[in-house]
C-alpha cells in the first residue's frame, strides 16, 4: 500500500482530506452533502459520545428523542429564529411515491402532498419548545435538563467532510429554568462542560468566550464558544452554548407558576456540539503521515505488529504479544494485535501510523531471545527498546505522556501564532502572511465587524471570557474600545 | 396525583396507552405520526442500546453511518424491494424556504426544486449496498459486518406509540460475506443474539421461526424472525434478520474476486430490532397498576422513599438510606433515593409503581428503632420487612428473582394461550374467543395464507425453526402439509 497524502505545506486542505479519506474516517456519499461515516471514524465519534455523554448527565441531564420533522410554521414564530435558520434546509413536501403510469420507474405521488410542508429539524428549539409547553406548569417542574443525540440536516452549498456537511451528527441540550441567573449559569457551566471536554480529552486547548451580536445563534441573547485554532492558523468553532433568554417560551407560550405563584415565562438555553469535532482532531494533531490520535479518544491506543520470517517465530512471538494484550487491557487500555499473514509489517507499520494509533509494539526474533520489544510513540515517532517485563508500565506513562505532550504542543502553536496587534496594516498582513489569532480593539459594533471580514475576510471569533478589561482605540474605526477581542479567518 | 389507567379487562388497548403516557415513556408529538421519547422512556431505549451495541461488537460488528437520505433512483434499482418499501415515504424535493412577498411567513422557494427528488430512508439497504461498491473488491474486505443506529421514517397511517409512528429508531446491521453459507450463518447468528437478548434482557419469551414468501423482507430470499406474545394474545414482531442473497449485490454491481482468482457477485444480509422493543416490553409485563421493568433494562432498579413526621427523623432516615444506596451502587445496582418534600410517601409509591421501578425500600421511624426497612416488589406486589444489615444481598436476591420470574411468567403466559388446532373452525372460535398462537397445518401456499387472513385476521406469524416435521392437512384447504406453523393475530 502507498497510502501517499498531500504534505500541510504543498496544500493544507488537501493534507486534511486526504487524512479523512486515507485513514477511513469518512467518505462522500452518493447523496450531494452528506457524508458516510466509516468504522473508524465512527468509534470515535462513540468515544466523543461516551465521554460528553457521561459529563451531560454528570451535570444532572437526561437524553430524550424528539421529532426528525419541524412543521413549517413552527420556525416563524421566533422572528430571528426563522431568519437565521429556516432557509436553506430539506423540505419534505410529499408522503407518498407510485409507479409510473409510462413505466418510468417511481415517481411522486402528487395526491400525496403534505398540507403543511416538513422541514427536516436543522436544530430543534422550535419543536422541543412546542413540547415543553405541555411538560411545565409550575416551578416544581423546573430546571428542566435535557439534551438529545440526533441528526440534523443544514442545506449546506460547500460542503467538507466532518467540518461542513448537509447532515450530520450532534448533540443538542434544550432546558428551561425558573430564573434569568439559572439560565445563564446553565449556559457557562455547559460552554466550561465542552472547554474541558476539547482540553483534557481531545487534547485541544481552546478560548471560551462570547460572541459579538451578528455571529450570535438566531434566536439567544448570548451565545458563548469555544474556539480552537488549527494548523493553518484558522479558527474552528467547537461547541456553542446560548443563553435564549425567553425568546423561545414566548413563542410557544410557555409559562409557569413561580414559588410566588405568579405566572411568568420560562427562561432558556440550548448547546450543541458536533461531528466537526473530529474535522478538530484531524486539523490540530496530525502531521504529513496522516493522522495523530490523542490516547483519550483513540479506537486502538496500542497495537502489536509480529516481525518473523517462519511460521514457528510466529508462534512463539503470538503468545508473548497475547499475553502483553492481556496484561495491558487490564489496565483499560485498548488493544489490537494484528497477526494477519495477508500484511507485511511494513505496510502494517505504515497502516496504523496512518491511523494515528498512539502506541506501536513490535516483536521480532531477536526481541523474543531479549525478552525485549520495541515501542514507537505516534506523536513524536519516537522508537525505543524496552524489557517485555513491566512494559503495562512504560505503555500507562508513554499513553498518559503522549495526551499531554499533544496538548502542550497545541498549546505552543497556539500561543506562537497569537498576535496583539494595534494596527490595521499589520492586521491585514499578519493575516495574509502568518494567520492565526489576532487579538485587537474594536469598536463594538456590527457595521465594523462587517467591514472587516468584508476586507480581510477574519472574523471576531469571540470576546474572550477572562481577558482583561483594557482601554485602547478600535482597530478599524479609531473608536475608543475597553477590551481586545478575537479576530481570526474560520472554518 | 391519581394516575388512574383503564384496567385491561376494560380496554386493553387503552391500558397501552396509558401506560406509556403515565409512565412518562413516550408521547404523539405536534408532527402526525411521530413521537417525542419522554427521559425515563429513552434511558430504556439507552440500556436496550447498550447491551445489544456489546452483543454486535462480541459478534464481530462495528457501528457506522450513512445518509439519512436516498435518491428516488436507487430504490428502483432491486425490484421486490421498491415494491416493498418505496410507496410510504417522506419525499423530499426542495431545499430552500424563502419570504413570502405578500409578507404571509416563509414559503417553499420554487427555485430551490432538487433535480432528483430524496426519500427519507425507511431502510438504508440501497444506500449502503452502493456505497459497498466501492469498499469490496476482493475476499480480504470480507465479510464486513456493519451495524448502524439511526433514525427512519416509514409514512404509516394508523399509528401508535413504540409500535407504529411515522419515524422511529432501530439498528439495522448490513453484512456482506463471500460465501452464500455464510451469509446464512449470520443471518442465523444474528437472529440467535435478537432471541437471547429478548429472554436474557427484556424477560420476553420468543420463538425463532422463519417468514412465509408473503411477510418475508422485500428483496430477501429468507426472513428469521422472532415472534412474542402479548397479553391480549396477539402477537408482535421483534426482531428480524433477512438473508438477501445476491439481491443487492446484483442491483448495485458490487462483486468482488474470490481466493480463486474468479469474480463473484457479494452475499448479504440485513438485520434490524426497533423502539418497537419498548411496546414490547410494556405490553408483555405491564399490570392494572402502570409499568412492569425487568431489572436488567430498569432505569431505576431500588427506588428509596423516606416515610417521616418531623424534619429530625428524616435526617437520621437519609443517613441510612445514603449508607444502603451507596453500598447497593458498589455492587452495580442503580438507586434513586427520593426525599422531596414536595410529595408524600403515598404518592411517591404509586409513582414509582407506575413507572415499574423494581423493587421500593421503604425505611420509617419505627425501621429505624428496630434497624429494619420495608421492601416491596413490583412484579408480585408483595411487602416484607427484612433487616437493615446485609440487605445487599436480600436486594441482589430480589432482583435477580424478579428478572427469572418475569420471564416464567411470561413463558407461562404463551404456554397456556397455544394451541394445537386442526379444525378450521376451532381455528377462527379460538381465535375469536381467546387469541394466542396456533400451530396448524398449512398447505404452503401464499394463497391459502391470504385467505386465511382475509377470513380471521390472522396471519402465519413464523414457521418454528425447532418444531418437528409432523404430516398433517392444511387447515384450510386440507391439502398435504408437512410442519405446522403458528398463526395469529399481530400488532
Amino acid at each position: 500500500m502507498a497510502k501517499e497524502i498531500t504534505s500541510r505545506a504543498e496544500n493544507y486542505s488537501q493534507w486534511y482530506n486526504d487524512i479523512v479519506l486515507k485513514a477511513d474516517l469518512a467518505e462522500n456519499s452518493a447523496v450531494r452533502g452528506c457524508m458516510v461515516i466509516k468504522p473508524y471514524g465512527y468509534a470515535i465519534w462513540e468515544k466523543i459520545q461516551a465521554t460528553m455523554d457521561r459529563m451531560f448527565k454528570e451535570t444532572g441531564h437526561s437524553n430524550a428523542y424528539f421529532p426528525l420533522f419541524i412543521p413549517k410554521s413552527f420556525f416563524s414564530k421566533e422572528a430571528s429564529h426563522v431568519e437565521g435558520f429556516a432557509k436553506e434546509c430539506a423540505i419534505v413536501t410529499h408522503y407518498r411515491l407510485k409507479n409510473d403510469e409510462n413505466g418510468k420507474g417511481i415517481i411522486v405521488d402528487e395526491d400525496a402532498k403534505l398540507e403543511e410542508e416538513l422541514i427536516v429539524r436543522p436544530t430543534s428549539e422550535t419543536i422541543i419548545w412546542s413540547t415543553y409547553k405541555n411538560w411545565i406548569q409550575s416551578y416544581r417542574d423546573l430546571p428542566l435538563l435535557i439534551n438529545q443525540w440526533a441528526n440534523v440536516v443544514r442545506w449546506e452549498m460547500r460542503t467538507r467532510l466532518f467540518l461542513r456537511t448537509a447532515e450530520f451528527l450532534w448533540q443538542e441540550g434544550h432546558t428551561a429554568h425558573a430564573t434569568r441567573e439559572e439560565a445563564i449559569e446553565e449556559t457557562n457551566k455547559m460552554v466550561n462542560v465542552y472547554a474541558d471536554f476539547a482540553e483534557n480529552y481531545l487534547a485541544i486547548p481552546v478560548i471560551i468566550g462570547t460572541k459579538t451580536e451578528n455571529e450570535r445563534f438566531a434566536g439567544a441573547l448570548e451565545t458563548y464558544t469555544i474556539e480552537a485554532m488549527m494548523q493553518d492558523g484558522k479558527a474552528l468553532q467547537s461547541g456553542t452554548s446560548h443563553f435564549l433568554g425567553q425568546n423561545f417560551a414566548k413563542a410557544f407560550d410557555v409559562k409557569f407558576t413561580n414559588q410566588k405563584g405568579q405566572l411568568d415565562y420560562v427562561w432558556a438555553t440550548s448547546w450543541g456540539s458536533t461531528t466537526r469535532l473530529i474535522g478538530a482532531l484531524v486539523m490540530t494533531h496530525s502531521d504529513d503521515n496522516g493522522l495523530v490520535l490523542p490516547p483519550k479518544m483513540a479506537p486502538i491506543q496500542v497495537v502489536i505488529v509480529p516481525i518473523y520470517k517462519k511460521t514457528e517465530q510466529l508462534a512463539a512471538i503470538s503468545d508473548k504479544a497475547n499475553q502483553i494484550k492481556k496484561v495491558l487491557e487490564t489496565k483499560g487500555i485498548t488493544v489490537k494485535y494484528d497477526d494477519r499473514d495477508t500484511h507485511k509489517p511494513g505496510w502494517k507499520f505504515a497502516e496504523y501510523e496512518m491511523k494515528g494509533v498512539p502506541v506501536r509494539i513490535a516483536i521480532g526474533p531477536r526481541d523474543m531471545e531479549e525478552n525485549t520489544l520495541e515501542l514507537a510513540r505516534r506523536d513524536t515517532l519516537e522508537k525505543k527498546s524496552y524489557p517485555q517485563e513491566g512494559i503495562e508500565n512504560v505503555v500507562t506513562e508513554t499513553l498518559e505522556n503522549i495526551q499531554k505532550n499533544m496538548y502542550a504542543k497545541a498549546l505552543d502553536f497556539r500561543n506562537k501564532n497569537t498576535h496583539v496587534v494595534d494596527d490595521y496594516e499589520d492586521f491585514k498582513k499578519i493575516l495574509d502572511d502568518n494567520g492565526g489569532f489576532i487579538l485587537a480593539h474594536w469598536d463594538g459594533t456590527s457595521e465594523t465587524e462587517i467591514k472587516i471580514k468584508e476586507e480581510t475576510k477574519a472574523t471576531i471569533r469571540c470576546i474572550p471570557i477572562d481577558s482583561k478589561p483594557e482601554e485602547g482605540k478600535c482597530i478599524y474605526s479609531g473608536k475608543p474600545s475597553k477590551q481586545r477581542v478575537i479576530f481570526a479567518r474560520a472554518y
